[in-house]
This record gives structure tokens, sequence and C-alpha cells, in this order.
């Protein structure tokens, strides 16, 4: 689960429903289960007799609808919500999901989970054509190629705008009498279908929302697949059958709750295999085994319980650091004072510690965790990776679009080890994270997106082709030996 | 650490501080970490060259300082701060802490953890002479008692005070030119005192608050202590050598931050002991270990090194639900709609579980749990609880003071299994709490008070001995064989 | 100035500045001034070096601007504000202006001040060219129109779509290194030009905010005129010549701030002048004349003045009540639980009063003063209304859309009377408006939009037109004499 | 009506309500028409069945109840509640009232309107006895003084505390079975009693918030009365016998709301008469007569028809200016950035302005809008005030204790002028408001204290004379011929 002390942010959780009387309260507490993929703004659209109504804000879910009439006016039997990371600059009201869209005739909600590789020759073409655009972000472009489309129904306009987009998406469109959704060609980003008790549908992020309202897993959504949930149920299509799975390999590694299941593997087993296979791969001779809070405490006992060493609560996070906005001044940074992270000095003093985090973005957390072990009188720490060193940049929908934010991509592995201060640094490999994940499937990479780790991307790049290169060609001339 | 799941409330957390010029910034930092130990109402109060001034308001600490200028108004060289949990009926604007006492000559502001068995008989005898009180909890006789002592200083009249009360109780007393501080003569409750490294002095609860903000451990508060701080520095006195020491076993146990050391001892290495000798007492043929979250981690890793099963997250606790107001609707619930726990299923399903909870109180928890694993498919829940069955009252500031609320206090182990729908339950002995405790001491009970299992009050109970005597002839009568 | 008590409600007040270091904080300012035109949203654009921000709410501009780092980070030398006044079912977010739009190369933010008669036929015709609309107002019209316009340079296309849209419209349009403002062909709506002390210009809907920020007056802008700010200065330009003023008399009756001036008219003077006539059209034997606060004191002293009787303050409005959200409930209403006005007893009781109301809308408010002053002991009430009767709708930006909602529309002067319960009722003539508003022209009317009270509108009705025939037609056959 | 244009401030509102099913509600929109005597802080206690419950909080009554849930939980048949101005240094938390006191068999809930003159010495007493004060205001003090009285019954003991106090007071007292009311033996402060429709019984500041409510008038209560209400009705009796009449001046010059009745005189109308009277004793040769928004309208119109000149609206208040909380910076200042007041250029431009305001404290208010006007194009501006020159402090109750803050104790008519920049300047003789007001009464003074004009204390002073005879003797060196 993402905390704050990681700079790599997912883009957002989509939820929606259709066939139930409390469609908006389910949408709320399927999002509140969907929160660690957004914390800063939230939004939810409601279907009642085919008037959408859409209430919306920055901040936590629980913020946004803190005056619970703002819940309570949302009334209808369908509904669709959005929990949005916004990346810097990007952060106006105007981003908020579910977007909104108003016709004579019509009206349109979209919530949208990923990042597309053609949106700027799409944005540029469509604005040559008369179009305009409110927000900054991707996600008015789909909507304008559904309305520009030649064919004759909605479930025709909307194939034919997702055949027109490249990248990784997952799409949520309520309209006046259906809820529509959409994934990309490789399944990057996670979407589930579920069904409640008494009979409606639901499609979300993750099935740890489905757990949280009490609906049945169904199916995840596959690849290239359009679904269309109406008063008639469920129907499941295609766009395109040019598909090939490669779901993010971050989603298990980091991103997804501990409980969610993906294409049939239970996230938190998968990382406890992925510690496992880190103890197998990068022993150490130590004394204790600690996780970082909260996201690397499943690796951290499947290390623990491999390599037969005890694990501790060696730091501890503080609960309501979430909350705060008021941070300590430079001078008493300096004198220790430190809201998130504690290490617990009565459990790492004189030990010999292995260290477990999930992954290294730019590395200065590790450097502050690793001093506030020794700090508190660890003897030594083996910093032990649960993932390969990330050396390539996501333009799928995380938040980490250059190589400059990634210290593996300029440092090597013994240069880190030394920057963080730790006595010894080790990765796992590319194939024990396949091996640990197992999804059951003979696509490359076993299914996964393992281009972070080996700039492997799936999809042609479109308009970040060129800066792509050029980024890769300069870390290789100044870096000699990271990138290869 | 306190979550809300369990329906156990420390009454409060402290902090005080003289000699900084960040005085308040350091007790915000302060009570930040102690905010487990209270949640509803927080406060701060400054000495600016001997002028105090306060601000406080319901809920948490971030909530009352959001507007960050209500902190930075509060300049000056020291300050005391607390954290509170409001108990029923009593969680008006005027029980919130620090409380301001204003004179004609001097200013006082006071914060308390903790609860007096004489209290009631106290204000009366001050009411009969004229004594008024603004809020209905204990904390104002202390001021009271102060007042009207014809002592010649005040830290006599502190000292006189001191002696009438009686009960747990941890008092932090600001006045115009010094910081006081007193803890009861059985140490009920937990304080320390740290030193910053700029030279001031710190006291409160707990530890953890000490390594926040960078202090450095000096001592326990010992039972009986009456501490000074002023621009002298520290002096340590008493006011009576009348002491044994009997601290409240529930801050081992569940109260207390795992990072927090208390006499000595981690509380994570407590409760991780507690784990492991609960595996030798009541050992399961299981499958995995899994511990509610997030008190009863510690323990669940205990237990499952020592018994050798592997520790999964069988339980997962939504991080964002303290915030959030809007609660599922009866008929949501029914449906399976569930806020705060989720179970994993692709961690239980099929598994024979050992559910390790730190504690039961009222039990509720307990059955709603076990549900929800056997709803996510396992096949058999061992539920082991890492301290005996809780069957008495707390006198001295926790927030149950009727066996009405304990189900152990009415229910056989046997009873209580069923109610739970378990398919066993055990309980750790009183020994093994002591012993993994471990204190260095030859006070009874290892220097605990066990009360809360045994009904062996440190203290007389004064006021409340009748009540008690009552209530335990009733839960005799009707529960046979419960309580002896 | 308007006053909840009145069921009629401008639509829009708009602000812009072009070359001041304090742009977005005189932009506050100014649209403080104009608070009155619209209070339930606002919002302010900066434009920083050619880069546009917005911050945007719900609720009056100091709600939207409570957290003073909204404002501050609002930097740059030009801004664009509004303050809005949100129709029924068409309050969402969307809706608050200044509207952003994004494009590859270029922002704008428009602000817009009116209502279109042509909207629904050219939001048609833009939809079935693949144009899609966030929101459910006429205000991103102008930015399709302006987008598709085959002509070369800005201006050009700004002209092209203004002449494609009729209506009554006043547009402030902020891009990346101008801004633009229009005026309809009519001049529906007031329009301003001011220059500052530092040489910057300003634009808005009233002199008043110039006055506030401390700018001088330039000029009224005239109708089809086009103009265009830059850090060249101020350039007039026009977009037609095909114009003739017809500017809204509810301004000058009811909605413009007293101490604003509209081509060359003080409104305060203009409204003293209304009640001089009215006092001449429509005399009373009566003790004292007593205004309806606040809109109509000025009316007010002119009657008493021209007629010789005592003005008296009958009447008080409680300036706290725009605030507050509790509201009596029926039971406690029906017990005489007032929150706004109140009748001075000790003024009216046993007097004859003329009590002066600026206009008549749906009547409610009249026959609840009315019965105010008869249970403060009035003698008698004489009502006197310092307008026309207002019985044809509006369709250039304010919210009575509709004859349903006019009384005059459905009874005779003798049955409102009858409604009221007054003792007579008297209203000021068309004429009596046009000569004490006095402006200096031949246009018809004097150069007053006058339909409201004699269905004579100044532009053709478009897309309204058929439903308004067909509402005339109903209320000719339903009250018979009523209207003509 | 006080506006923040005026330094000058009432210290409280007081509200009780007995045997009503609504009694907070009730009170709650009494407080809203008594709002205009205090901004600061709000608060009601409610009694439901022999329980009190308190809700208060800094701010707007609207602000403190802004969450519903917070009035609807003060459930009861009766009701007590406070509006406060804070001053300064004086704003915590623990000021704001009603204040509540609890005790072992009792509740009551205390609200305040006044000030005490021997205060600092019954405190000081109280104090040496073992006392304890938690706020810094006077308030408390009658608690104290109430429950160490060896009278037998609550009703003795209050009268015996009463008779202890000197200065000014009305007193609300609610306990867990009545309502008991007090007011000083001057009657310096306003208190009226009335009644419900529904049969229970109010009594608060002002005749205002009875009429709001719907409430008859039954009397004023009377220096000296004490009077009970509870489930038998009203019971009028005194607790002494030795008072003269002598209500506070500026309740009629200022501080009531004009729609207010005191003592059978209405407000409004004794300003008319101040304003006609004034007219007579300060004539002036001009164009037109302005008043300053919203205090001295009623003057102004009484001194335009006296004088015959026409009364114009040649200021404008910005009627929402009360709740912003950005002011223009000091540079903006300086380019004319006006938030509050504006002068109606077009009403004031070549005109000889006769100015009427209703009293001048400080001063910088009447040189602020002398200027304005000149600004605006007034040809000459003659200021007139519709009271005599304040130079004396107030003790009973008005937030003006020094004569620092008075410019008519430090400079004479002619220099006022001056520093004003006005052509002229007159002001109103005292026997000129004694007889506007003309109180049906033999007392001195017409019955109104007139302290603030001619030093003449109705009380002994006690713990100010002190300073109080210094701070005379120093004006009379420093400016000789201001104060005899």
């Amino acid at each position: 689960m993402p905390t704050e002390v990681k700079s790599l942010n997912e883009e957002c959780g989509v939820f929606g429903v259709w066939g139930s009387p409390d469609a908006a309260q389910l949408t709320y507490f399927g999002l509140h289960a969907l929160q660690h993929r957004g914390q800063e703004g939230a939004g939810i659209t409601a279907n009642d007799h085919g008037k959408l109504r859409t209430e919306r804000g920055l901040g936590l879910l629980a913020d946004v609808f803190r005056d619970p009439r703002r819940l309570e006016q949302l009334t209808g039997q369908a509904a669709v919500g959005h929990v949005r990371y916004a990346t810097a600059g990007n952060h106006g009201l105007e981003n908020i999901q579910p977007l909104s869209f108003n016709f004579s005739d019509s009206q349109f909600a979209l919530a949208h989970n990923g990042n597309l590789t053609n949106a700027v020759t799409l944005r540029r073409n469509l604005e040559q054509n008369g179009a305009i655009f409110h927000a900054s972000s991707d996600s008015e472009i789909l909507m304008h190629l559904i309305r520009r489309s030649p064919a004759a129904t909605l479930t025709e306009q909307v194939k034919d705008a997702l055949r027109q987009i490249h990248g990784g998406f997952a799409y949520l469109l309520l309209t006046n009498d259906r809820l529509i959704a959409a994934l990309d060609p490789n399944g990057l980003r996670p979407l589930v279908v579920g069904q409640l008790p008494t009979g409606g549908y639901v499609v979300c992020s993750e099935t740890c929302a489905l757990d949280t309202i009490g609906a049945t897993f169904v199916q995840d959504v596959q690849p290239g697949e359009l679904l269309t949930i109406d008063d008639n149920g469920l129907t499941i299509d295609h766009y395109t059958t040019d598909t090939q799975l490669a779901i993010c390999s971050m989603e298990f590694i980091y991103f997804a709750r501990p409980d969610s299941d993906i294409h049939g593997v239970n996230v938190h087993s998968a990382r406890k295999r992925m510690g496992a296979r880190l103890a197998a791969e990068q022993p150490v001779d130590a004394d204790i085994v600690v996780g970082v809070p909260n996201s690397s405490l499943s690796a951290a006992t499947g290390y623990a319980e491999a390599s037969g060493l005890p694990y501790e609560m060696g730091l501890i996070k503080n609960q309501y650091s979430a909350r705060t906005f008021i941070q300590p001044t430079q001078a008493l940074r300096e004198q220790g004072v430190r809201m998130k992270l504690s290490a617990v000095k009565g459990v790492v003093a004189g030990k010999r510690v292995v260290l477990i985090d999930d992954s290294i973005v730019r590395g200065t957390t590790s450097r502050r965790i690793v001093k506030l072990l020794k700090d508190a009188g660890a003897k030594s720490v083996h910093l032990r990776i649960a993932s390969p060193p990330l050396r390539y940049p996501c333009f799928y929908g995380i938040d980490i679009q250059s190589t400059n934010e990634l210290i593996a991509a300029q440092q090597t592995i013994d240069q880190m080890c030394t920057t963080f201060g730790a006595d010894s640094l080790g990765f796992l490999s590319e194939q024990g994270v396949i091996d640990a994940v197992g999804l059951d499937t003979t696509e490359p990479y076993g299914g996964l997106c393992m281009a972070y780790f080996n700039g492997d991307y799936p999809t042609a790049l479109y308009d970040y082709q060129a800066e792509y290169d050029a980024e890769i060609a300069q870390l290789q001339a100044n870096h000699e030996g990271v990138i290869k």
C-alpha cells in the first residue's frame, strides 16, 4: 500500500456500479477501499433515472464527503467514482474525476485510470479540428473521439475511439442508460468485475473493493475487452483482439492492496514469495529481519521465514501522520524531530539488521531509514529490495516519466550502497519477480510489464519515443555501465 | 496501539517541555507521537516569559491545529500539552486539557492522565467549602487542593495536595516560572523524563515521544516522585515514600506504542514474548498464524516464530478508516459492506488459522473477526489471546469501570468460544504476562497492576468500593463459576 | 442591492485587470464590490508571465478564498474573476467561472455575464459537429465558436464568434498575452473600463468596483465593442455596428449598487427620482414612508421628500442573516419566528404607512411585509412600487424565464392588492422609469430594455420564441385583461 | 447597530427561555437578533429534564452552529445563550459563555452582560480563601459568591451574592430547575421579559429578540430586580431597593438595534429625534445630508427632515465585508483600495455635505470618511455628531476603559475639526440627548447614564477610582481646557 514515504504514485482508482438502490453509497465504500490508489481528489457521479449528478473535490474521499448531504443527494441506481493522485502542476479542480459531459440529449461521466502514449498527437489533431479542452490531463480525449466517431451506435463509437488510443488505460463511462468499462490491449492497469448479492454488477480497480461491499468476484477484465452493464445485465464484448497481457508488475510489488487478487494471484502472497525468493538470491548473515512499514511487511515476513531469521518490528510508522499539515522546521529536523517513521531502539540496538524494502525510487527514503536504524544502535544494516532496480520510466499511468528521478538509473548497486550508508545491498532478480507472481500464462515475462526494470515496453511509445531515446543516450553517456 | 475496533480506551497522553525556543512545536510533535493515547481532544499551553496562553479543541491534534497560526502564536520557552480520550457523556470542550487557571498574580495550566478513587469524596468536601467546578472530570480537584493548602511554598502546597488524592495519576503543571510533574504512589500510569540536545528537559507519557523529538531518555518517573523543571534545570523530589510499583499491565499488552520502553522494557519485545509464551501455553495444530491489526501484530509474530507456523497477513485494516464519518447503513452491513477490517481470501481460504488478539473486552469484535475469516474460507479459527481474561474493572484511568462491559466476567472460556464461533479459545496466563514483561523488580506481580485479571487492586478503592462489592456479588450470583 | 427576500437574481459579475503586480488581489477586492451580483460561486484566474492558474469554488468570495494561500498563489500581472448566481439545478462546480481551457499551445479563461437567445441552436449544431460540453450553462459556446472560426487571428476569430451569438452578454477572455472584453449589440448588461493609478486597465461590471480599487473611470463599454488590453495598453474596436442601446432597466431599479454609475447616471439618484415620480403619480394620504430594506431605501427617501411625508425606518433587516444555515421550522414560523425582516413597532404602530418596494416578482415577500407591518400595529399599509408591473420574462441573463413566477402576469392590480392585504397599491409608469433614469440618448425607451414591463424585446428571441408565444397565449386565455 | 468601522464595542447579548419544547432553537433565533451585541463568540446551554448541556465556540453564532447537529442535540424545555464581544487579550475559548458549572448534585450555566467595578477586590478576597478561576473575565465571581453564601436557599444565596457586587450587570443563570435573571441597581444594561404565545417566558437583552421569536413584551427588568422563571411561571422579586435608573445612553445612541424599545422608547425614534435636535442646535447652510452607514441613518434622516435638506445615500457600506479575512496591503490601501465604505460620487460631487455620525471615539474613522467624501468631489463636509463628545471611560461593560482612546478627551472641538479635515464640526448637547430620549422618569439625567460625556458616574468606581483619578489629572495637565 502506498505511503507518503515513497515518491511513487499510482494515478487513480475507479469504481462503478449498476443496479443497486444504494449505488452512490456502495461507490463511496468501494472508493474508500481504493483510497490507497489516490489521495488528492475524489468524486462520484450518480445516475437517478437517467439524470446524472456529480460531486467531487480535492482531498481524501472522507474530506470531499465530510458533509453527509453531499452523498445523500447522489440518489439513483447506478454510479461511478474515482480517487485521484494529482501529478505536479496538475492539481486543479478541473482534473478531479469523474469528468462530466452534458449534451442536448445525453450526459456522460468518465472515470479514467492510466496514461496514453499518443495523447499529444491526438490532442493536437483534435484541436486543429476545433476541439476544446478544459483540463490538462488526457482524460477528455476519449470523449472527443467518441463524439466525433461516424459510427452508428454508442457502442461502435466507443470501440472506434478506443482503437485510436494507445497506452495503459482502464475507463469507466456512465451514461443515461448504461455503464461501459474498457481495458487497454495489454491489460496494464487492473480492472475486475463483481456481482452484488442483490444482483447488480460492479466494475472496479481491485478485488479489495468487491470484498468491502460484499460483492462476489466474477472475472478480471481482459485486455481489449469492452463491458456494458445495463438493466439487462452484463455484456462482455471486445474492441480489439490484438492483445497481449502485460500487467504492471509494480501493482504486485507496491501499489495494490495486499488483500486484492490480480488475475487470480493474491498480492500479499506474491509479495511474501518475493521476500522468500530474495532470501534465497540475496542471503545475509544477520540477527533480525525488519520491513519498511507498511508496504514491505509482506516481503519482510517472507524473507524472515525463508531465512529462518526472526521477523521484528524494528520500524514503526505513526498512523496519524497522513493528516497533519504542520511539518518540523529544518532546525528541528536537524535536532532529530521525526514525524512519520521511528526506529524501535529496544529491538534494533546491537543487532545486525536485514532491512527489507519493496522498491527504491529516488533513494532518499532508503538513506534516511538506514541512518534511523544506525542512530538507534543497529550494528549493521543490510538492505534487501524485493524487486529489481527501477531504471526506466513508466508511460502507462505511474507518476515517474523521467529517469532523472530514479537513482538506479544513475548509480551502480555498489554506488547506491555507499549512498545509502548500508552495509550491503541486494535486489531481487527479474526472474524472481516473475516466478514469485506466477501468473498462469505463456505470455512474455509471465504476463507482466517489466519495462520499469528492463526498458522492454509492451507498446510503441509514440509521443514519448524521441524524448525517451535522448534520455537513455544521455544516461549511457553520463553513467557508464549503469544502463545497458 | 489502540484502534477503533477495540472498546478499551486510555484516557490521556501528556507532554511537557521547559527550556526550548520551540517549546510549543516540540509539544505538538510529542503529542503527535502520543496521539494513540487519546483522539477526542487536544491542547497546548505555552509559557512566554511567564505569560501562559492555551489553544485547545475537540478532535485529533492535527484538526485542532489545522490553522497553523494557532500553533505559531504559542510562543515561549516552555509548554505543556495533552491528548484526551473523552468518556461517554463527557465530551464537552470544558473537559479538553490543559485546563487553564488565572489568578490575580499567577497562572497555571494542568494536564492530567489517570483517575482518582477518592474524587467524589474530595469533590463533595470541596463543594461544601465553596469550591466551584467547571467540568465534570476529576482534573480540577488538584488545583483546588493546591490553592487551599496552608503550606508556605508552591512545592509544599503541591505535595500537600498530592498526599490527599488516591488512585492512578500522572500530572503536569505549568506555572509562570516552572514545570512540575508528579506520579501516583504506584506508578500506575507511565511517565518518563528526557533531555533535549539543546539542554532543556521533557516529561511525557511514553519514550516514543522522546524519540520523535530527538530527546535523550533520562529516567522513568518513579512512584511518589515530584519533579520540578525550571531555568535552573531538573530537580527530583518526592511527596511520599510509601510507594509500591504496580504499573498498568495493559500498557504493555495494548495501550503503549510498540517502540516505547517502559521501565526499561521495550513494548514490542514484551508483546512478542507474550506471543511466544502463548504458543507454549496454548499450542494449536494449524496452518497459519494471523494477528488482528494493528495492536496484535507483535504477539502474532511471537506466536508464529515460537510455534514454527508461518505468519500471514490474513486480515487487513483500512488505513483511512479513522477519518470517515459516513458509516454503512444496517441494510448495507447485512449485505456485507465493511469499512475497516477485511479478511484476505487468498491467504486464509482452506487454512486452519490461529488468530491472535491481544485482549478481549466486550467480545463483539472477536465474534465479527472469526466470522470474517470463516466467510473468507478459513477451515477453522483458533482464537488465542495474548493476555488473561479481563474480568475486573479499572479505576485508574482506563475507560471501563463496570464488569457489565466485560464478556469474560460473565461467561466461561467455553461459553465465550461458542459465542465467538471459534473452533478453540485460549488465554495467556497471569504468570505468562509477568514473565514476558520481565520487569527488574521484586514487587508483587513483577511490578505490574494485574487487577484487571485478578481483582487484586494495589490501592484502596474508596468511593468505588461499595459499588464494586455489589457488582462482584451480583456476578457471582448470576454467572456461577466465572468470577471467584 | 439584491437581498435574499427577493426572488430575482442577476446571473453574474465580472472583473478583469491587465498590468498590475497585484492583479489577483485587485480582482479579489473588485469582486468583493460586485458580490451583490452573485453569491453562489466565485473564481479568479491569474496570468503569470503567460501561464494561467485558476482558483474557484462554491459560496461567497470570502469563503472560496478563506485560506489566504489560495489567493497568494495567484501571482502575475493580469487576472480575470467572476461571481456567480447559480440558477436552480445548475449549481455544480463545473459551472463556476472563470472557465479554463487548455490547449497544446495556449490557455484561455472565460468569464461571462448574460444569457444567449440562440444557445440551444448553436449548441445542437456544435454537438452535431463533434463538440463536447462539460457544463450545462451557455458559457462554453463562445470558446467553441472561436476555436472553430476559420479566421486568421485571434481577434478576428473572436469577432467571428461574437457575430454568431445573440442575446445579452458581457464577456471577459484572458489569454496568455491579452485580456479581451466584449459587449452585446444592445449593451443589455453593464460593463465599464477604468484605469489604475499605476497605469494598468480594468474592465468590470460596475463602477463601484473601480472605486473600490482606486481606479479612474474611463468609459462605459458600448454595444458591439471589442476591447483588447495588453502590454501595449487599451485598444477599442468593434465586431458589429448594427447596435442599439437597450440597457436592462432592472439594473437601475434593483440590481446595481447605488453608488455605481451606468452610462453616466448614478443608480441611487435614479432610484430617488423614481421614488419622487412615484409620489407624483401615486400619491397617498398617509403618516409615514417606509422602504423595504435595503434595495428600496433610495426610492423611499425620494418618495418621502417629494411627498413631504417623514421617512421612517419601519422595517429592519438583520445584517447577519445571509450567513446562517439554520432556518425556523414551519411550527416556529407559525409562532412568529422571523429571521430576516422585523417591523419596528415603535415606529409604525397606529400609523398610516406608505410602503415603498422597488419591484414585485412573485409577490410572496410583499404579502409577508404587509402582514408584518399590520401585526406591528400599522393602521393602514399603502404599497407603492417604484417600477411598473413585471409581466414578461427576461432572456438576457436574469433568472426569471417564465411568467408563471410573475404575479403581475396573472393578476390585475386590484387582485394583487387583495392578495397582499394592502390598503392600496400603485406602480410607477413606464415613462416614469424612463424619465427618472434620464439617459442622454435618442434610442427607443430612452436607451432602456423595458421588455420585462411591455414585452417589447430588443432582439429576436430565437430558441425561446415558440415557448414564449405559447405562454403568452395561455396567460391571455387564463387571466383575461392582465396581459394585452 | 455596531459596525466594524467604530471601535466601540458592547460586551454581550444574553437570551434565556423557560417553557418551550424548542428552547434551544428559540435561543438560537433570539441570539441571531442580538448578534450586533457581540460577534466574537457564542454559546447555548439547554436544560433537558434537569440535565444541562452546552455548546459554544469562537465566531459568529452561525459559525458556531454551522453543523446543525450541534443545535439539534441541545434538546429540552429551557435554555440560555450568549453572544460575546471579546476584549483584546481576552479571546480564549474559556471566556466564551454560557459558563458551565458542575457540582455533585447540581449544574449551572451563567450568561453575563456587563462589567463589575469591584471585581479585582472580590477576586483577590476569593483567591485568598481558596477560590480558583479558569478565565480572566469577571463572570466567574458571581458563582463563587453564590456557593460561598451561608444563606439557606438558592434564591437567598443569589441575592446575597448580588449585594456584594457593584457596577453594571445583567445576569442569566440557568439551573436544573429554574431560570434566574438579575439586573444591577442602576439598570445600566438593558434587559426585558417577554412571553411566548405558547406560554413560556423569555428574558433577553433587547426587545428585537422578542419580536424575532414572536414573543409578547411583558416588561423591562427594573434596577435591583431578581426574576425567577420555572414550571410555575414568572416570579418578580428584588435583591435591593437602593436603586436609581441610569441606563447607558450609548444604548440609545449607538448599540441597540433601531427596532428595539428600551423602557418604552423606540431606539430608531430616539435617534431620529437626536438628529432633529442636532439640526436645531448645529444648523448648516448645505446641499445634502449624508449619514454614516448603518448606525447613523436614523439620526441623519432626523437631521434632514428638521433642516429641510435632502437626505442622500452619499456613503455605501459593503454588506459582505464582515466576512472577509483578506485585507488590502498597505501599498494597495495607498492606491485607494477600500473594502467597506464607498462614497457615491454621483451624489456628493460638487455638493456641500452635512455628514451625520452618531458618535466619535478614536476619530480615525471620521478622518477617513471626510477624506472619502472630499476625494469623491464634495465641495465641503460639515460633520455633525448626534451625541456629545465622548470624554470619559466606561466601567460598566463597554470596551473603552481609558481616555487615551478618546480623541475628545485630548482635543478641543476646533482641534478635532482640523484633525478630521472637516469644514465645520458640531456635537449634540447633553440636554439634547436627554430630551430626545425622553424617558418617563424624574431620575437625574432623565434616567440615563451620561458619565461618558460628563464623568458623573452613577456608582462608586471602587477598583478603578485611583487609576481614573490619575488619568484625569494627567489629561488636565496635558490638554488644557479639554477636560474640566
